[in-house]
């Protein structure tokens, strides 16, 4: 399907700022950017650059008044999201290179700390691909989905704890028990078409079989329409604006996804 | 200054064919990409990556009929191109490591045959930015500019003896001349406001100093408004469009430069 | 000087289990490795991969029983450790792109928690090196340096509540701090000559002026004789030997460094 | 098997003189370096990095007077090399994005001026691994391998005209046929055990199926006791010590290679 997706942010600057942002849609991996439109005012040097993920990152000093980023762009995306019940557990010698880093304990995903827990809600599931789905449910069924109720990213640890968070929060606690059993997963940044309440939206893919495959434990189905943004080991990686400092405030946010044509 | 970049080139495809096509503009090299269509018909999967030096780069398999490219985009990019008079030779064994590629000999830049040439041609010239000045000028000099001679690539031993050639040709001599003098130079491919006549551009840059600096043999004047698309090695590396077999015939290709504001 | 290292590590594994191992020093950053021994006992496939900071990294499967790793090498290192008093705090915006990461939260770096306690610590100091001088003083005045009295990693905030920890945990402490501020820093994990008790060891390096510069909060003086091994985020990206499940115990250590000449 | 091979290189050097050596047997690919040595005389600063297809290299400038390079390493490697005759063709659209580099022509694989011939040998065979075996074998037939007929690296063009040359040269040939049929090809630089006469060698890989196979045009069977040592597009890449200038005189090369045991 063809969607448009828009992302509008402004900000009152108190003081001159440094933000990096990630907004641009993700190139090279099953979608393709036909229109892009990314706006920045008042209009200002920006530094661009590549992750090490392959995301695009924007770097710029934000100066004192208004100040607003538009983005937009028609993507063509899949209709329907790949699964794979079966899809078997990848031993870790065998793993790509690329994919060791996503096995490792990260800033909001303590894997390190879950071992007990996963071991349980996957007791009886099969290695792989149904060990995810099993993580995936539990997190759906124990972790309420209450968006827009954080404002910075909360661990996994502290999102067990506290029983409730937002799409990242939920992702971030289903990586954190996939890792510990040594599943490599990664964090998405990205739009979902028909979202309620429409937002940037945050899910995770898990690398089983040969292949990443789509999990979102905030949503029952596992809808297509998905425009990936950016990949990271968690959201100290990816966030779609990082301020340095607090000079900034966000004043508002609008975020749009129409369906152009299917 | 801002400007409005397009490329359309229309095919017609006799046999099924690989391409692999490069013809988004860069990002992270001092100009800001605002808007940008890229539009492929018949739409079809296209398989996006970024190569090692980050070019993105899209590979797609042709279909039998008729096929077009049409990519636009409006570009930031600065009026007036740095110059540095008196920049000095980077010593080899000081150059960062991810310059050292374009230091060595590549497909159409044969520096493995032209250094007695080029220590001729720079004999009384500074070490660095003067030397690769003499260089500029002398194929400016000595290779006669003619746009739209030549449809393969020559290297740079075959367009000495031949004595002319299309920028391309003419930016793979000097980047083999300086080379031979242990100064690095890669080839940029990109769009330059007000060519004459218009097309899709080839020039060159050097590093000396602390940084790349740009050269355009075919150009009397360096005069700003140029779009990078690409940067490598030679034509091997950047190729706006590299066709695998001879099933695609180029029946058109129109590029286009508007100046949006300044 | 040039130094003898080494490094024995004797397991016992009561089932086959998944180590990736970090014991190569590091080639490429001011250390010369002039001899290197590597043997792992029993025999087995390793597979040997490079991570995106660099380091080496070797994967395989212990098989039950008893099972030894011998790594030693002689290297050339410096006598002394630069110091720059004064050296400038970096602008975001001009870093270089590869420095970026560690500027970022990590697993056990939190920096995100970290942002009022370093500005207290550093409110008289200039921008750059001063603060993270006195940002390591801190830690050294504050956490006590207990070696060996940790097993498996704790974070930032937890070794601040703590209030004492081993080198890795100093370290990770300063980083933290250094990050809180916005400059970045790394984890080095290597040899130091003449460390009391002899050990592996662990420091960091804060990015100041153009370069990264040596601090180790464990140590009144910051002597030269050091050996690096591996570079990362932090101890999630730096494990000498990391294990996935439980099936391997660490019978015993050895490490040495001998000063061979001077 | 495991083998002791070693590299002794003496110089004199009549000018200080830039260097880029590749003498450090490679890292990661099925082969085990369990000792190694590499030593240079007299000592200076040398500056180590690794190249964007894995290989590590070291800068240095050769002081004037007697140089010399010693290198060794005790290296587990297969006894036999994997065939796969009937290994499928990968179409250019799923190959990895880091093997395309290897379909492009290069400084000395002019695979763009071969397209006629390579079709002509392959006329025949299935696509895939026979059409690499017909190349291969028609290289050992056509072009008569004549060690240490060289001393500076000629092109498949050049190479083919002539009708004979040494290992890297034949390598090369086979390189720049299997690219001109769109079959990714990279050259390999190394030892091989029993190699008559003894002396470094070169062979080359072609992507097939989905991994990398071995093929060695001059040796009528295809040996096991191969240490790699770096990989490249060609010769411009991988050269075991690229000299800047020609103040350096190779007054001997010493290379062994030793069964440790089987």
């Amino acid at each position: 399907m063809k969607l448009r997706v828009s992302c509008h942010l402004r900000f009152q600057v108190l003081e001159a700022s440094v933000l990096i942002l990630m907004l641009r849609p993700y190139k090279g991996c099953q979608q393709w950017i036909n229109r892009e439109i990314y706006t920045i005012k008042p209009a200002m040097p920006i530094i661009e650059s590549t992750d090490s993920y392959g995301n695009s990152c924007q770097r710029l000093v934000a100066p004192v008044g208004d100040f607003s980023i538009y983005t937009s762009a028609e993507v063509m995306v899949t209709d329907s999201i790949d699964v794979a019940p079966g899809a078997y557990f990848v031993e870790i010698q065998h793993l790509p290179d690329k994919v060791l880093p996503f096995l490792l304990p990260s800033r909001y995903c303590e894997s390190d700390r879950f071992g007990d827990l996963a071991r349980e809600i996957t007791v009886d599931a099969l290695p792989g691909y149904d060990q995810v789905s099993k993580i995936n449910n539990w997190v759906r069924d124990s972790i309420q989905y209450v968006p827009g109720s954080s404002d910075y990213p909360l661990s996994a640890v502290e999102v067990h704890l506290q029983g409730h968070g937002v799409c990242r929060d939920l992702a971030q606690m289903a990586i954190a028990l996939c890792r510990s059993i040594s599943i490599p997963a990664r964090l998405v940044v990205g739009y979902l078409h028909n979202l309620q309440p429409m937002d940037l939206h945050a899910w995770f893919e898990a690398y089983i079989g040969d292949r990443w495959y789509t999990f979102d434990p905030t949503q029952s189905d596992l809808q297509g329409g998905r425009v990936n943004i950016a990949f990271g080991r968690d959201a100290a990686d990816v966030s779609i604006f990082h301020q340095f400092g607090s000079g900034c405030l966000l004043n508002s946010m609008d975020v749009r996804v129409d369906l152009l044509d299917n």
